[in-house]
């Protein structure tokens, strides 16, 4: 079965964000009353499994072993089967 | 008022996603059974402004003028105020 995967990548708190540091000092330049502001990057995938739990297992290695990084990332996914 | 925006650029269908063909590739390599993968960035931006429709327009200036490439980029954003 197929399955649609959206993966979404943040920063833990406490690491520095400097492509949301730039695009805040940007926005300020441009005189908009903006206070903060954060990246993350969205992987949207297509996978084939087995079940929706083979889907879940390969999604959670996956993001351990090669989108998020341990030390400072936070990920989160949703899955849902293509029909 | 302060309004919590979340902001998601995509590229546009038919324009070439590098990073989610390596990515595609790298997940290919580590065996996993994945047949497409689309990158897109998520902007999470803490706005003043006088109202919900103040916000709105001054996000979709943001977005215009500053994130979204018009010739390759979609954006999409959703706003709420912070209580």
């Amino acid at each position: 079965m197929e399955y649609r995967v959206r993966v979404e990548i943040s920063l833990k708190s406490g690491h520095s964000d400097p492509e949301g540091e730039t695009t805040k000092k940007a926005l300020f330049e441009l005189k908009y009353p903006v206070k903060a502001v954060n990246v993350s990057k969205v992987y949207n995938i297509r996978l084939e499994a087995t079940s929706l739990k083979d889907a879940k297992g390969k999604v959670e290695e996956i993001c351990r072993r090669l989108l998020a990084n341990p030390v400072k990332d936070n990920y989160e996914f949703e899955i849902e089967e293509v029909k």
